[in-house]
C-alpha cells in the first residue's frame, strides 16, 4: 500500500531536524521535459537562515545536468518502507528511464520550483540552486531550501542511512536530554 | 568503565562507512600549546580518493581558529555509551575548559598531524585543511583524511546523530542488500 502522509508546511530553518541525521534522501529535478530522480547520501546542512544544504551530485549522474541548468530540485525524505524503491532508483539511470513510473511514485508539483516532488516521501523540501562556483572542482552544489512541507506523524521518521557496499543503517530510538544543553545550543 | 577499543588502520577512501550515515563527531584540535574537542553534526563526505570530507565550523567556536591555524584536525567518532560526554563538550567552551580532563578523555598523538586523537572513540580520522576559500563566506573546511583508525569490533558502531531541540536519534538496526546493486554503485 501507497503511503499517503498528511504533510503541513514547516520551518526551513529547522529542516535540520530531518536532514542532520544524515539520511539518504531522493532528490527530484526537472528541466525542459525531462524529469529524474537519484538517490543522495552526501550533503550537509549549512546553515540556519537562510535555510542552506550542501550536497555533492557527481556530474556522471543525468541528474546533474537538470538541476545545474534549472538552478532547481527538491529533496525528498523517504522511509524505510520505500527501501526498495530507494535502491532501485540509485541502480538504474534517468537517461533511459521515467522512474516516477517505473516505481510508481506520485509526482506533485511543488509550489516555489518548477519541479515535481515525491509525494509519497515524508517529507519535501524545495530548493534552488544559489551558489554553483564549486561545481567544477568538487560537484558540490550551495542549495537554499525555499519551502518545507513534512508529516504530521510520526513525529520522527523512521529513515535509512546509507554505508556503503549495498548495507543500510535504519535510524533507531531517540534520546531526549534538552536540560543538559544550554538553551543557544539547542 | 571506559571503552579500550582494539583499533586497526582502515582504508582513507572507505571512510564514508562511518561518515555518511551522519552521526555527530568529536573534532579534536591543537595549535601552539591549546587542545580542544567540539562536537560537529554537519558533515558530508565529498571524495572517495583523495579522501575529501566537507564541514561547517562556526567561527564563533573556539576550535574554528585552532584548525584553520593549524590546518588539522582529527575526526573522532563516539558511540551512545559516550553520549553525556557528547553533550557535555558540545556545551562548555574551550577557551576556558580544557574539555581532554574535564570529560576524561585520553588524548594520543596522532601519527600525521600534530594533534591528539581521542583514544575513548570508535574510530578516528587523521584529517588535514586541504581548502579554506569558503570559509569566508561559509565556514566551511575542506579536509583530507590522511590516515583512518576504526576499531576491530563491532561491525557496525551504535552512533548518536542530532536532530536539534536536545533529541538524539541511535543508529538502528541494518539492512544488507547488495545484490541489488550494481557492483560499481555499491
Amino acid at each position: 500500500m501507497k503511503r499517503n502522509y498528511k504533510k503541513e508546511d514547516f520551518p526551513v530553518w529547522n529542516v535540520r531536524r530531518f536532514l542532520e541525521p544524515g539520511p539518504i534522501v531522493l532528490v527530484s529535478s526537472y528541466w525542459k521535459g525531462q524529469r529524474n530522480i537519484m538517490t543522495m547520501g552526501w550533503h550537509t546542512i549549512l546553515e540556519f537562515s537562510p535555510s542552506l544544504i550542501g550536497c555533492m551530485i557527481t556530474s556522471a549522474n543525468y541528474s546533474y545536468e537538470l538541476i545545474r541548468k534549472s538552478r532547481a530540485c527538491v529533496i525528498n525524505l523517504p522511509t524505510v518502507d520505500m527501501i526498495d524503491q530507494v535502491v532501485g532508483i540509485g541502480n538504474c539511470s534517468g537517461a533511459d528511464t521515467d522512474k516516477f513510473k517505473k516505481f510508481g511514485l506520485t509526482p506533485v508539483q511543488a509550489s516555489t520550483v518548477d519541479v515535481p516532488l515525491i509525494k509519497e516521501c515524508y517529507a519535501n523540501f524545495e530548493c534552488r540552486v544559489v551558489d554553483d562556483h564549486l561545481l567544477p572542482q568538487y560537484n558540490f552544489f550551495i542549495l537554499e531550501v525555499l519551502k518545507a512541507q513534512v508529516a504530521v506523524y510520526p513525529k520522527y521518521p523512521r529513515t535509512v542511512h546509507y554505508r556503503g557496499d549495498g548495507v543500510f543503517m535504519v535510524s533507531g530510538k531517540h534520546i531526549s536530554m534538552p536540560e543538559k544543553f544550554m538553551p543557544q545550543n539547542l
